[in-house]
C-alpha cells in the first residue's frame, strides 16, 4: 500500500468550485516540485475517519463529531472539506453501532458524496484499523477502489485545507511509511517505528487544523465558520436607482465594516447572473429596493435561493433593503406595508433561509443619508455575521 | 519568599460579591484539609503578569492581550480575574514602553485595583523577573507590600478561578518552590530544576484556563465570556398584570432556552430591590410593561442601570417588553408611540447599554400566545447572547 516513486494524486484541486484556492495553486506548483508529469498514473488517494469517540472531555453528552455547528453536526463539516478535495476517490467512516443510523442521516440530509462506513472498534485505532480493512477488502457489494494511500484524517478537525492533504500524501510517497499510521501526532508516529520499524514523517499542519477538543473550541469553530461564510456578499440590484442606492451602501460595507468581497447581481427575466450567484458559495445577499415594495421580485429570488442547493448546507441571509426619505413617508407607514415580510420569512426559514427587512432612511440631507447607510450597514453585517434564526422576519430600521 | 507551614492566603472567596461560587467553596475546604487554622497569619500573595508579548501567532497586528472581546482588551478580563481574589494583594503588569500609556489608560477606564506596571524585558523570562523586581524593592514612593508567594499568571488566560490560584499557592507551600517559575507549563518546570535546583510541581489545571494564542482562541473567549455573562436574566415586574406576563415569558426563556437563573425584580419608588440586582452580576434585564408605554419608569431605569458600575465591564442588554392584543391593538400602530425607544437607545449605547423594543402579540387565544411567548423569548435569547450593538434601538415583534 506504499506510493510508487512518480505517482501523484489525480486532479488537485479542480473539483473546488469558484476561484482557485491558494491551496490548490500551492498543491499544483508541490507537485511540480516532486517531479510529476502531467499523463502519470494517478496515485488512488482514500481517506479514513475515525468517529467513534464518546466526547467526554467535551462535558457535553452528545459526541464532540456530532455536536451541531449552525445546526450542522461537526463531522458533516469535516466530511465537506474533505470531499471538496477530488483526488480522494473514497472516504470511510469508523462509527459506533449505535450511532450509525445517525451517520446515515447525516450524509443523505447533506448530501455526502463518496462515503462509506465502517464500524468503530473499542479504539481509536481499531476502528482505524477497521476503516482501512473496509477499504481492502475485495467486498462484491462494495463499491470501493483499493487505495495506495491513505489519510488518517479526525472527524473533529474541520479545517482540513486541500494543500495540508497534499503535503501529507507527498509525505509518504517520500517517506515510504505505513499509511496505518500516516498522522498528524507524535503518538502515532511512536506507533509507527514500533510496530512497523518505519520511520513516519511528521508533517507540520497550520493552527486552523487543530482539534475540537473542549466546549470552547465548538464555539471557535461556530465563529470560523460564521466569519468564513461572512465573507462574500451579493447585493441584488435591478433599476438605476438601486444600482446606486445599492453602491453607497457596499462602500460602507467595504470600507467601514471590512466585508472582504460584496459583489451587485441582476435579477432579470433570465435568471442567467442570478443563478451564477447562487452556485458561487455565497451565503449573504442584500436586495435593494429604492420604490415599489416589490413582493413577487422577492419571491422570485427566493424560490431560485430555495431551489438551489445554497441553503443545504449553511443558512442563508437575505436581507431586503428598502430605501425611503423619511420626511415623505414615516418608517413606520412603510412598516405596514411590508408586514408580508414577516410570513414569508417564516416559510423559507423552514429551508434554512433567514429572511429580514431593513429600512433605510434615504434622507435628502447628506450627513442624515451618511449615518442611516452606516447604521444600515452596521445592522446587516450584524445579521450577516450572526446568522441568528430568533431574528429572522424581523423589520428592522437604520 | 517561601511560604510557612501554618500561613494562609487571607480570606479567601469574600471579595467575590454574589452568591458562594463553586470556585469558593473549594478553596474553603482545599484550606481546611490544609490544616489551616481560623486566625492563623495570612500569607502576602502577589501576581506577576508578564505581557510584553507581540502577539505574532495572533495573525493580527494588535498584541493578543491587548486584542478586543466584547470591545474590552482582553488583559483587562484576566485583571478581572486576578483582582475578584482579595488576598492577591498587589498585581504587576509587565508591558512593553510603547504600550505602558495604553495599559495605564486600560487600568483607568475599568477601574481596576491594586495593579503596578513593571517594564516587560527582551524575553518572558526577563519581564517576569523585571515584575519580581518590583514588587521586592522597597522603592519609597511604592505602595507595594513585599510578597511571600508570588504567582505568575499569563495575560492571555483570562478564565484563571479563585480555587486554582489557591492549589498554585499550596502547592508553593508544600513543595517550598521558587515562585520564580511557579508556574503552569512544563518549560518553566525545567528551567527550575536547571538553575534553582527546585523540583517544580505542576499544578493541573481546568481546560477553561487555556491560553488564547491563535485567532480561533480569542473566538472562543468571546463565546464564553458572552455565555457567562448571559447565564442571568432579571425580570423587571411592577404591576400584577406585568408580574403574570412575565411569569409565562420566565417558563419559557427556563424551560426550552435553558437560560440559567431568572430573577425577577420591583423598580419600586425605594429603589431597594433594583439596587440589589444592579450589583448582582446581572447583565440582561427584560422591563415588562404590559398597558402603558411608560417612558419615565424606563429613564428612571436606565438612569439607575447607568449610574451602577455594572455597564463599565459588560455591555447590558436591556429589552423593553411590551405586550399587547395584536387583534385590539395592530403592531405598528403600537410601534409608532414607542419611536422614543430608538432616541433613548442611541443615548445609552454611549454608557454601554444596549436597548431594544419587543412587542409580544398577547393573544386571548391560547395557541397564539405560546406561540408568541416563544417567539419573544428566542429574541430576547438572542439579543442577551450575541450583545450586538449594531441591534440596539430595534423595535423587534414577537
Amino acid at each position: 500500500m506504499e506510493l510508487g516513486p512518480h505517482s501523484r494524486p489525480a486532479e488537485p484541486g479542480r473539483c473546488v468550485s469558484g476561484s482557485p484556492s491558494a491551496g490548490s495553486v500551492f498543491a499544483a506548483s508541490l507537485l511540480s516540485a516532486a517531479g510529476a508529469t502531467p499523463g502519470s498514473r494517478p496515485a488512488a488517494v482514500a481517506a479514513v475517519l475515525p468517529a467513534g469517540g464518546c466526547g467526554e472531555r467535551m462535558g457535553v453528552r452528545t459526541p464532540k463529531q456530532f455536536c451541531r455547528v449552525l445546526e450542522r453536526p461537526l463531522i458533516s463539516y469535516t466530511l465537506q472539506a474533505l470531499e471538496r478535495v477530488c483526488w480522494i476517490k473514497d472516504i470511510v467512516v469508523a462509527v459506533t453501532g449505535e450511532n450509525m443510523e445517525a451517520m446515515r442521516n447525516i450524509i443523505q440530509r447533506y448530501g455526502h458524496k463518496r462515503i462509506s462506513l465502517a464500524e468503530a472498534g473499542a479504539t481509536r485505532h481499531r476502528s482505524i484499523f477497521n476503516g482501512l480493512k473496509a477499504l481492502a477488502e475485495d467486498q462484491p457489494d462494495c463499491k470501493l477502489t483499493k487505495p495506495e494511500v491513505v489519510i488518517i484524517h479526525d472527524a473533529v478537525r474541520p479545517f482540513v485545507e486541500e494543500d495540508i492533504l497534499l503535503r501529507v500524501v507527498m509525505a509518504a510517497k517520500e517517506h515510504g511509511c505505513s499509511d496505518y499510521d500516516l498522522e498528524f501526532g507524535t503518538e502515532c508516529l511512536q506507533l509507527a517505528l514500533k510496530y512497523c520499524h518505519t520511520k513516519a514523517k511528521l508533517v507540520e499542519g497550520p493552527p486552523e487544523l487543530w482539534k475540537v477538543t473542549y466546549k470552547q473550541d465548538l464555539y471557535a469553530a461556530e465563529s470560523l465558520i460564521k466569519e468564513k461564510i461572512s465573507q462574500d456578499i451579493c447585493v441584488v440590484v435591478n433599476t438605476k436607482d438601486e444600482e446606486s442606492a445599492g453602491h453607497l451602501l457596499k462602500e460602507v460595507l467595504k470600507n467601514e465594516l471590512n466585508c472582504a468581497t460584496i459583489t451587485s447581481t441582476a435579477l432579470d427575466h433570465s435568471g442567467g447572473d442570478l443563478q451564477n450567484s447562487l452556485t458561487d458559495q455565497c451565503y449573504s445577499f442584500i436586495c435593494m429596493t429604492v420604490l415599489s415594495s416589490d413582493f413577487q421580485e422577492t419571491q422570485k429570488f427566493l424560490t431560485a435561493l430555495e431551489e438551489s442547493s445554497l441553503p443545504l448546507l449553511y443558512p442563508v441571509v437575505v436581507v431586503l433593503v428598502h430605501c425611503l426619505d423619511f420626511t415623505l413617508v414615516p418608517p413606520t407607514q412603510k412598516l405596514e406595508s411590508l408586514m408580508w415580510i414577516r410570513d414569508l420569512a417564516k416559510e423559507v426559514k423552514k429551508r434554512n433561509v433567514l429572511l429580514s427587512g431593513l429600512l433605510i432612511n434615504y434622507s435628502q440631507d447628506e450627513q442624515k443619508l451618511q449615518e442611516s447607510l452606516w447604521q444600515g450597514a452596521s445592522i446587516i453585517a450584524a445579521l450577516v455575521k450572526e446568522r441568528s434564526p430568533a431574528l429572522a422576519g424581523q423589520l428592522l430600521v437604520a
